[in-house]
Formats: C-alpha cells, sequence, structure tokens
C-alpha cells in the first residue's frame, strides 16, 4: 500500500459517501476500492492526530458489510470499545472531522451521541456491548418495534466476565441479535486465555483455508435472498466440521454460530451477517481480521504501538514523531523490575495491557512471575487476593479508570482479607484525548472509603520509585500508587519532612497551608510563590500517602488560617474533603477550601487544555487562594467591629429557611 | 427423615468428629450414618438460630468427601459464597459454637480466619473463590508448595463473570486445581441463562440416570489408588457420551471435566475428588446435588424460602417462628407493581434473587416485563442500559452490598449516558447477622461520586412509595433508592416541606440542624427531644434526596448553629460529608458533626445491636449533640473574653507543626 497523505484528502469514491446509503448502492469492485481508499485516509488522518489506527484498519470491510446489512440508525449498531468506530464514523458523513479527531472541541475517538445519530455506547470499557445488545433487543421485542441490533466485540474483550454474563442472558432471551466477534487474536497484547488458546488453535489449524473457502462458497458468491437459514447455517457447519470447532462453546449457550469468515473478503462477511440479521434468534458471526491490515508498520508491529499511539506518527516507519521522554510508566517499570530482582516473592499482574501500563518489562525478565489475566478486571483483583494469600507481593498494574471494574473486589477480596496487594494506577486523573470514560478521576474518592487501603500520590520520579517501595514493603493490607499519563513531572525536592508528608516550600508567615496532591506539587510551589507576592505565606505540602488523610496533616492544617487543596480527582469525596473530614473529626476549626476536578463528564482533548478549562493552573489557583485567604481577613475585622460584647457568636448570618 | 431436636445435640459419631482426620477413618456405612447425624443437627441448630440450611444440606456428602480427600488446612478448600461452609465447619471442630450462630460473639455465618485455620474466604459475594483459587495455584506453583487447592462453586455463582474470567486463567496456567461444581439447578431462585439450561437439559435427560449408574460403576466401587487416571476419565466420558454432555464446554477452554456424580453418593464423590486431585491439572468435578436434601420442607420449598431464613423455623413446617411484619422489600414490592399498572415502560430487573428483593411480585403479574438476568450485578446495570436506550425504564433492585460490583458500569453505561435507571437498594446499611461483606453501607459515599445520579432513601412506608415513583419520574439520569433490612419504620409525617427537604420537628430556637438520613429520622426526633430537655432547640430534617445535597439543605444549616447528620452508612464521603462539602462551597461556616457507620469492618450480631455499639442510637446521638453544642456556648464566650481587639483572629488556637 502506498500511501499519499497530499492526495489522499477525499480521493474518489470515498469523497462521495456522506452516509450509509452511499455504501448500500455500490458494487463489489467498488467497495473494494471504497476499502483502499478508507486505509489511505485512516493512514493519512491518524498519523497526524494520533488514535487507534490499528483496531481500525482491522474493520474496514466489516464495517462496510454492517453498514450495507444494517439499516443505521434505525438498526442499532453497537461498537465494544469504541475506539474501533473510526471507519464508523467515516460512513456516518464525518469525514470531515477527523482532521481534529480526538482534539478539543474536534471529533471523537469513541461514538458520541451528540456528534450522530449513529452513535450509541460512548463508554471505552470492554466487554460491555454485549449486554447493551440483550437489553436493547429486550426492549424492541418488549414494544414491538422490528428493529435489528448488532454488537461488534474483540475476542479480547469476550475475555471480560461481562461478556460470559451477557451471553448466557442472551441465550436464554432468544432475541434476534447479531454478535459479531472481531476475532484478531490480540485485544492490546495478545489475548491470553483458554478461549483465546481455543480461537488460535482454529487459525493454525491446516483447515483454516479450506474452511474460509467452504465458507466463501455457501456465503459468498450466492444471492442468499430467499434462501433458507438452515441451509446456511449447514452448509457453513460442514464447512468447519474438520476444524476444531468454536461453535459448540457457543451453541452449548444456545447461541448459533457463523463462521469463521475472512473478516477482510467483504462479500462474505455481508453475506454472514445478513444471514445472521434474518435468523431470527441470537447469532454470533466469527469473522477473522488482521489488526492494521494493508498498512505494514502496523501489521508487522509485534509490541503493538499502533494498537493507539498518542500522537503523530510518520506514515512510512510508523514511529511516532514526538520525540521520546521520561514517563510515570517508564519510571515504575523500571523501578518495579529493581524491586523484583531483590524481592521474589514480588509479581506482577496486569490485565491485556503489559506494555502501556510497563509491566512488559516485568515480563521479560521474570515471565513466570508475571502473569496478563485478559480484560479481566475483577480476576486481576481477586486472583492478586489468592497469590498474597499463598505469600506473595502482587503489584497490579492497571489504568486508573478500569481499577473502577474491580471496586467489590478491592474492598472485599482483599481489603477485608487484610491482604498485601499494591495497585498502581497509570492514567490517573484527567487523561486528555480519550475522554470522560478514560479519566483516572475517581480512584482517590471511590477507593478512599475502602478500610485499610492507603493511596499514595508521588509528585515526580524520586517519590514514585520511594512510594512504590514503601507500598510493596506494606504487609497488611492493599495499597495503591497512582499517577498520572505523559512525561514524568520535574523534580522537586523537599525541604523537610513531617510524618510522610513532605513540606516543599515555606515561608516567616503560615497564612496558607497549599495541599498539592501527587503531580500537582509543582503547581502548588508556583501558586506559593505569586501569592507570596500579595504579602501571604503559603506552606506547600506534598503528603505523599493522601488517603487516609495523615495525622500529621491535620495538624499542619491546625497551624495554618486557611487549607487549600489541589488534586487531580474529584472533588466529591476527594483528598481535600477528606482532609476536611478529619479536620472536622480532630476539631481543627481551620477554613478549608478543596480545589479538583468537578464531578462531571469532561470532553475530550489534552490534558494541559482540560486542566485550564477547569481553573486548576497555577494562575488560576493563586487567584483563588490570595482571594480567600484576604476575604478572611475581611470577615475577621468586620466580625470583630461589629459583634456585640457577650452575644453568642453564630458564625455567618443565614438567610431564613424557605 | 425425622429430627428429634432435644436428642440431636452431639449424637453418636458426630459428637465424636474434632477434626477432618476423625472423618478420614470412618468406613462408608459410618460416614452414611454421620451424614444423617450432621443433617438432624443442622436442622435442629439452625431452627433456633435462623441461617443459610437449604445450601448446606445439599453439601453434607460433598463436604465429608473433601475433608477426606484433601489434607485442610495443608491443603485449601474454597467455598464460593460462604453460606454453605456449616457442614465445614462442624468437621472442622466447631460443633459447639453452632448455638450461637450469626449472633454477636457467635459463629459467623461464612468461614471466618479469626475462627479456624481451615477458613480462607470471608467474603460471601459470589463467583469469587475461583479467582482466588487461580491465585493461590499459581502462588504454591512458582513457590514449589505441593499443597493442593479446591474450589466448591455453585451454578448458579458460575452465571456470574468473575468465574468466566477465572475458568479462562485456570485453563491457561494449568496448574493443578479442582473445581467442584455444586449443581442443585438454583442459586436463591432457580439458576437462569445459558449455562443452567444446558444443565439441566442434562438433569432431565432419560440417560442420566444411567450416566449415573456408570458413574458410580467407575468410580464408586473400585479403589482408585493406583489406578491411571486417563481410564479414570475415560470411563466417565463413555458413561456420559449419550447424555448432553457439558465437558465440551470446559474441555473447549482446556479444563478436564469429570462428572456428574451423584452429590449425595459419598463414595462416588469422593472417588471424583481423588481422581481429579491426582490429575495434575485443572479439573472441574461436577457434582449434582438437591438443595435442602434429606429434610423434607427444604426439599419442597418451591419459593426457596429455607434458603437462609433469618430467623428460628419450625422443624415440623420449615415455617418462620417470628410473626409475619410488613418488610421495606413488601412495601417496594407492592408499590412497584402498582406503578408498573400505569407505565408500561416500567420494567424490573433482578439478579437472580427475585423473592429476597420482591421482584417476585412483578414477575408473578408481569412476565415479560421482568428479567432476571443470574448472578450478574454488571449484567443488570448494562442490560438496564439498554433497556433504557430502548425506551424503557428499568427498575434494578438488588442488595445494596451487591451493587458494588457494577459500580463502573452504572458510572459509564448508565450515568454517562445519561439514561434513567432506578437502582432499588434493599438492606442498605448495617444488616446484621450475615457480617461485614453483607454490610450495605457504602452505596452513599461510592455512588455518590457519580454524576447526575441522584439517591434517596426514604424513612417510612410513605416516603418510600413517594420517592419510588419520584425515581421512576427521572428520565435524565439514574437514581438510587435504599432502605434497609426488616420491619419498615414507623410512618413519620412531615410538619412541612422545603424543596425536597421535609421538616420533622423543630422549635422556637434554632441551635441545632439534625440531619437525619433515611430510617434515622425517628432516632432524630427522639435525639431532638431529648436535646430539647437541656434548654436547646433542635430542627430534624430528612432530606429525602440526599446525594447530591439539596441546596435547600445548605440554605437551613447556614440558619442554624450546628449542623448534625446521622446516616446509615459509611462516614467516609457519606451524606455528612458531602454535606459539608456543599456548605463550604456555598460559604456556610456553620460547624458540622457528621455521625455514621466507621469505615471498618464491624462484626455479625443484630442490626440493633451493631448500631448501638456504633454509638448510633438516640441516647448516644443526644448526648453528642448537647455536647457539642453546649461547647460552641463555651468556645463563643472564651473567645469574646480574651481576643485583643484589632487583631487577625486565627479560628483556632493549633500547635505549631512538628
Amino acid at each position: 500500500m502506498s500511501v499519499e497523505p497530499d492526495t489522499a484528502n477525499h480521493p474518489g469514491l470515498l469523497a462521495a459517501v456522506r452516509g450509509p446509503q452511499d455504501v448500500k448502492r455500490m458494487s463489489t469492485e467498488q467497495l473494494g476500492i471504497l476499502a483502499a481508499e478508507i486505509r489511505d485516509f485512516l493512514v493519512a488522518k491518524v498519523s497526524r492526530t494520533g488514535g487507534h489506527i490499528g483496531p481500525n484498519l482491522g474493520v474496514v470491510e466489516l464495517t462496510l458489510a454492517l453498514h450495507r446489512v444494517f439499516d443505521s440508525p434505525r438498526d442499532r449498531l453497537l461498537f465494544d470499545t469504541g475506539h474501533q468506530a473510526y471507519v464508523h464514523k467515516i460512513l456516518t458523513g464525518r469525514q470531515d472531522g477527523f482532521d481534529r479527531l480526538r482534539q478539543r472541541d474536534g471529533l471523537s475517538g469513541y461514538p458520541s451521541q451528540a456528534e450522530s445519530e449513529h452513535d450509541l455506547i460512548e463508554n471505552s470499557h470492554a466487554s460491555t456491548a454485549l449486554s447493551y445488545a440483550d437489553g436493547l433487543a429486550k426492549a424492541y421485542a418488549l414494544r414491538g418495534e422490528s428493529r435489528a441490533v448488532a454488537a461488534v466485540v474483540g475476542d479480547g474483550a469476550l475475555t471480560g466476565g461481562m461478556c460470559w454474563e451477557a451471553l448466557n442472558n442472551i441465550a436464554t432471551a432468544g432475541n434476534p441479535l447479531v454478535i459479531v466477534v472481531n476475532d484478531n487474536g490480540r485485544s492490546y497484547s495478545p489475548t491470553i486465555g483458554g478461549l483465546a488458546d481455543h480461537l488460535s488453535t482454529l487459525r493454525l489449524n491446516p483447515s483454516y483455508e479450506r474452511v474460509l473457502d467452504t465458507v466463501r462458497e455457501a456465503l459468498g458468491s450466492t444471492p442468499l435472498v430467499g434462501r433458507p437459514m438452515y441451509e446456511v447455517l449447514h452448509a457453513v457447519k460442514r464447512g468447519i466440521k474438520d476444524a476444531v470447532a468454536p461453535q459448540a462453546m457457543f451453541e452449548d449457550l444456545g447461541i448459533k454460530y457463523v463462521g469463521p469468515v475472512d473478516g477482510h473478503d467483504i462479500v462474505a462477511v455481508e453475506g454472514a451477517l445478513r444471514a445472521a440479521k434474518n435468523f431470527g434468534g441470537p447469532v454470533i458471526v466469527h469473522a477473522v481480521t488482521r489488526k492494521g491490515y494493508g498498512y505494514r508498520p502496523a501489521e508487522e508491529d509485534e509490541a503493538d504501538c499502533l494498537h493507539g499511539p498518542g500522537g503523530a506518527f510518520n506514515v512510512e516507519t510508523g514511529q511516532l514523531v514526538a520525540a521520546p521522554t521520561v514517563k510515570w510508566t517508564h519510571v515504575f517499570a523500571d523501578e518495579l523490575v529493581a524491586i523484583a530482582d531483590e524481592r521474589p516473592d514480588v509479581v506482577g499482574i496486569t490485565a491485556a495491557m503489559a506494555e502501556p501500563t510497563g509491566i512488559a518489562k516485568l515480563a521479560r525478565k521474570y515471565p513466570e512471575r508475571t502473569y496478563d489475566v485478559g480484560i479481566a478486571e475483577q480476576h486481576a483483583a481477586t486472583s492478586a487476593a489468592g497469590l498474597a494469600l499463598g505469600g506473595l507481593h502482587p503489584v497490579v498494574a492497571v489504568y486508573a479508570t478500569f481499577l473502577n471494574r474491580a471496586f467489590d473486589q478491592v474492598l472485599l477480596d482483599v481489603a477485608m482479607h487484610k491482604l498485601p496487594v499494591t495497585f498502581v494506577l497509570d492514567r490517573a486523573g484527567i487523561t486528555g484525548p480519550d475522554g470522560p470514560s478514560h479519566y483516572g478521576m475517581w480512584d482517590m474518592s471511590v477507593f478512599g472509603v475502602v478500610p485499610g487501603l492507603r493511596i499514595a500520590a508521588p509528585r515526580d520520579a524520586a517519590t514514585l520509585r520511594e512510594e512504590l517501595r514503601e507500598a510493596v514493603a506494606v504487609n497488611d493490607g492493599p495499597t495503591i500508587v497512582r499517577f498520572p499519563t505523559g512525561a514524568v513531572a520535574a523534580d522537586l525536592p523537599a525541604l523537610r519532612r513531617v510524618g510522610p508528608v513532605d513540606v516543599l516550600a515555606e515561608s516567616a508567615r503560615t497564612d496558607v497551608l497549599l495541599v498539592a496532591v501527587g503531580s500537582f506539587a509543582g503547581l502548588g510551589v508556583q501558586v506559593a510563590g505569586r501569592v507570596a507576592e500579595q504579602g501571604y505565606g503559603v506552606t506547600v505540602v506534598d503528603p505523599r500517602w493522601v488517603r487516609p488523610a495523615p495525622a500529621e496533616l491535620v495538624e499542619l492544617a491546625a497551624g495554618h488560617r486557611l487549607v487549600v487543596t489541589v488534586e487531580d480527582g474529584v472533588r466529591v469525596g476527594g483528598v481535600g474533603d477528606a482532609l476536611a473530614q478529619a479536620m472536622r473529626d480532630a476539631d481543627v476549626e481551620v477554613p478549608v477550601k478543596d480545589l479538583g476536578v468537578p464531578a462531571d463528564w469532561h470532553p475530550h482533548g489534552t490534558r494541559a487544555q482540560i486542566l485550564a478549562d477547569l481553573g486548576l493552573t497555577a494562575q488560576d489557583v493563586a487567584r483563588d487562594v490570595t482571594g480567600w485567604i484576604s476575604r478572611l481577613d475581611v470577615d475577621a475585622e468586620d466580625a470583630l467591629a461589629s459583634e456585640p460584647v457577650g452575644s453568642v457568636v453564630t458564625p455567618r448570618e443565614a438567610p431564613a429557611p424557605k
């Protein structure tokens, strides 16, 4: 494939596609040309913006076929792990948006109801689409609406327990429903687990090619309209009889199985989908695809760097354009290996994201001490509990947003059993281009309620290394170490340490205690400088261990006139809020202002843009702090001037209740 | 079976069993007698205390066989949904504890590490044991320890996605591991789903009896020592070849399958377990049992009331001894049907607990509008999202403790999509005899962070009906309606309403605003009376909608000198804490004292006992409130007396930072 970015902008056929109806009219030959044009378009556009290039190159023909067979938006197309919906966006009138893909106010990297009536699931978490589909199919059945539902799910997502729950229910309900398994043999890293082994046996089977031929014969070349479904299914079954047959598993559950079909043969895929749509019950269509298909750097990408490059990449090489930086992930990965060198009881767990979380580095050195559990965060947490019961110290590395899926397991299976498991949460806080469902901003609130669980938020490379070591030294309960996405923050040494709390800046006056959580430490020091210019003294501290609030932090708070907290997490129930509660409990009546991320759905953009939108910049915070502390002065003077001696003090004149 | 409670206390063989070694020595004949004695013992004891009688009667022979084949505690026995561990407790030296089963300071109704070295998983949530087992087996493999691991899991728990995640990983790892599927065809209610249909087809198959005969022949009568495993497996396979074969499904995943065996034939079960233990890889032993086996009222118990009667029951009839009361659940169940009568778009969802949550009442009247999804809370939430996208308003009724399993799904799949789904949380707060993993005390904190989700906590039958109707009238996001276990609280009419907030008591003085959450409203009114005796005026309010804090509640707070909140949920991030944050945000500087359940693992006992232990009685709260408000008077006088005019006020003299 030769890519000509300059001419790829709206080439021949693609430029004319403004909606699914345009694709429905095309001939087989035209579809082949269109597929090539879409690949050129994807590579040209995504190489400039970054985005999920690999998965989308793999679903070009599949998506074309879906839009030919189904009548979206009347029929419902659901994309599990929505980053595989770029082609769907291209075919539903959003080509022009790709110049600003994943940029603020630009096209979302996921389906978006605000963008299009063709979009439904905005969530990027895997394994959910079949559950949505079950609900939709039940609703249409109950309401007597004749609308088809098709869900596209990766073989990797099938390792998630939700899919199993959904398949059970879909089988029981028996409603018409097409489940397309997009089987490329890898989720982020190669898909693991018994099911994956089973599917890959199938792919490696010598009879596989023959199977595909038979399928093509049965489905591809003959018009299917009017042919009884059972004939088609029977033909398909005959074809795969000699292969290892995944239909056994699905049909044990009561779901019909069609496949495997070559996911890059549009005629074959379309035939299978049409047959499945007309069947009148739940059907699985098993499409075998190749991630990155048609774009050599992505196809040959063993480490899967082109799954979803975060920024622009070189079209010829697939290499990122931006200069490499040292990221939080790298610091963690290196230190984990160093710890593992010293401690044979330390083992690593990843949920299908060995490379992005840095666990891959441990896996390369200690493969027998690293476990990839698949896209299965629940199992990651509870199997870690089992490992800990067996005398090991597991380090579970996941994106912050994904640990929410294992809240109950962390609470009961790990914490209630007081088991030493360390959860390392990468991409915590506002992450940026992937938008709200990827924002890891809930962890410090939600996991802050878990008894006996301690949360550390390192501020730089040195404290990440230090706090990770402290975490794996804890032996009576779980710990979380959380840090944001991107380049690690500049080193910021402490002036002194009070208990676990690092003092980063202080002055002769102790007006304001500024509690800067994690990577906001640098911002805290900048704020202190600006506020000092207004004549107020600010003590800047990094609590290091942020939940529960350290007693020393409460004592420090008591020595100031105002406490301001700033954190890269949701304000409700966050670090600042928990400190305020601890201060109430200790009768420390210093006012608290807690800054952080409002509990809301914040759009995609760069991390810096979103934080600026939220007023979480040094300039904004300094203005807030100066305003609050000067207001305290005014209030205090007013109070002294206006209070009649001997009266009962009410803290503030308040309006009467309405 | 005739039960003689008075003579059942330590009869012949059972009395002599003080540990697993005593069972290992017994002959087959003795084991049969012992099994009968254990059943007599269970019925006699549990009929007095209440407890999970049905499941335990079904696992008598299975547990005997487990302790004969495995060497606990060196080998590890894991009981999924630990309420099926009574027989295990009996066999491990805890017979004497059954007189105080599930009572404060008495025997736990679940495994407990504090009770016995034979216990491991203290969590009562289903579908976790296989994940623990995977972790343990991996740890023993890595450490080179030769210890066997066996996990007992119900067929109902297999509908939970965690089991699927675990099976995938167990198959991949290939470590020795015995998974006993205790298949009684029902979890609480009959098990649903494709897998269940598949298993029940097997049970109904005419060749089933023949299968059992063959299995008995192959395993039962011949000593297995020295026989090659493959012969045994081969014999078993031959036996079930004519039946619908569940082994296909499991063996597709790479896990060996043995069964089905008659779970009440101890020789057969023991043979299968021994073969499985010696196999050297993961093996599933499929034991078919009958819930309540050997006790007629439990066996004939269609509605499954004898799954886990909450209190004493009549041995002859199986009927509860306590007079029936109107429970929160009944009020909800009746009102849901009334709403469904008026609104055809309202549908119900239960996760395998139709009777205990009251959804059964809806199911009887509108079976086509009620969905039992199995023990699958994740799917319950996300399929509800799908139903809502399809134009319906789902009401998902679960125990409060179980919604934690679907936090991510509620957050992203429901709330981020602004879908109208109502979650009804029964057994919220401190529940009592089932202990910490059943306490539904996290909901108001954890789900309080979810943007756009509103939480109601009704105080009595009238407000439950009213708030449920308000919840299903919300059409732009999810709602939670939560209430405790047991008899519904006495009606407590409001004096007046301010926004959503009900004022329940007030006086001429406005010293204290007492915010009483949900069922604590009655306590609040009692507290007000006691505090009034000390000369202070208390306004008692029930916010009704507790998260987010109503603006009117913040305004009311501003009109008082002290705000006290009291809630049946965890204090950290709870209703009181959120109100304090809302007050900070509104610059309302009235001090807040937030009472609730400390974030800790509270033991089992009655709900009243536990609440008393936590100081959540009218007497305790009144003493606290009086102390705080009188202290405010003293502080105010001190402040006025000691402050030099013109100085800057620091709210409190504080120690210097250490």
